[in-house]
């Protein structure tokens, strides 16, 4: 089941081209990774006060469409976690049924300084 | 009258200091006046395309506090003509009560080769 | 005595207009104060984990101009004292002659938890 | 024979975490690209009033150290053509000998309406 978040395409992510700027799309997503995590019962602060954060470590995105001004997008958000320290996400914007964009996203738990560190308990296998 | 606009900080408005970056306020309070413009009965793309756009020419802005986070913040928005051709914006973010972003902002509006124009007609005085 | 810093304008700074999104003007200002703060011996870096920031406090901003894709811009700073608190930069963004924005900054001197605090030695009357 | 851009870190760049934020790589390696662009003789500009653009349509990336404020990077960028219509950029951001971020990234040479054409001249194989 997937999560969703409405987001509208204002003025700041359009570029030149009249259409949403290639990295805005990861900002998009981002924000669907965000609330997900608090959906979850974590807290981001929290977690980075107790020592713990998690790092992007690799996207893999494909640019199927274009999205304008004004644009309402949603970004739907499948997960799962991958060995004891990665979690995946696959997320989607759509317009519509229009899928304008895909990512396949990993992200690590780490400690603060670096090392990496065990998922939650709610995201383990 | 106020117009409102919820906004929720996310990581990419956020900077090294742990709030959130000062040109960001102004992404903020420009989905406000988008969402104002739509609400009035316009549409800025059918604007553009007849030849019409709102252009910011002066921003007073004071930073009175910081926000965090995931900060749920509160876009309030009054606008007023001034004279044939300009619009002014007072805005404010606020998180619960206090008020953390203070601006006027005053907007012209030109046609596409910057020539000064009269405003749309249910913004005049 | 003016500080100087050369800008590219790059797709990321453009907006649907074809010309750059009126918060971006205030990235390329900081970079500017950035620069200058490095060039008077400062280390921003150094002065937060001695507990000491500059705070923006107070823009003051005229748009003259359009800066398009591809433009070399000159982002020109004066800075002074203002009591024992407060720095203020007056600084333009010029497209060879033409100025296409010009800002008057106020920053304040603070201790991490938000306390006004003195200038450092080099930026006193 | 790689390109090579200069970029140095901002406040702008940075997020909480204290690095740069992840999606403000994809900006840098496009401020290398569109360098290149130019540096073999094309004008997005004047490509774009003929009809004719690159959009990104894929991008691999793995983030391998991060970067942090007044870091000074180097982008290398790789380039070659795959078929009629395709050009590859193989990236990567440095902080001296440190890879930082790597990225694999595809660009489509298209019309303003959205349809594959063929490369340019001084990019066919």
């Amino acid at each position: 089941m997937s999560h969703e978040l409405a987001v509208r395409v204002y003025y700041e992510d359009t570029d030149m081209g009249g259409i949403v700027y290639y990295a805005n799309y990861l900002k998009y997503i981002e924000r669907a990774r965000s609330e997900l995590v608090e959906d979850l019962g974590m807290n981001q602060l929290e977690m980075r006060e107790a020592g713990v954060v998690f790092v992007v470590t690799r996207v893999v995105a494909d640019y199927l469409g274009s999205a304008r001004l004004d644009d309402r997008l949603t970004v739907l958000t499948e997960h799962r976690p991958k060995g004891p320290v990665r979690w995946i996400f696959d997320q989607e914007v759509r317009r519509g049924d229009e899928v304008l964009f895909r990512a396949e996203v990993t992200a690590a738990c780490m400690t603060l300084d670096g090392r990496p560190t065990r998922l939650p308990p709610q995201l383990r296998d």
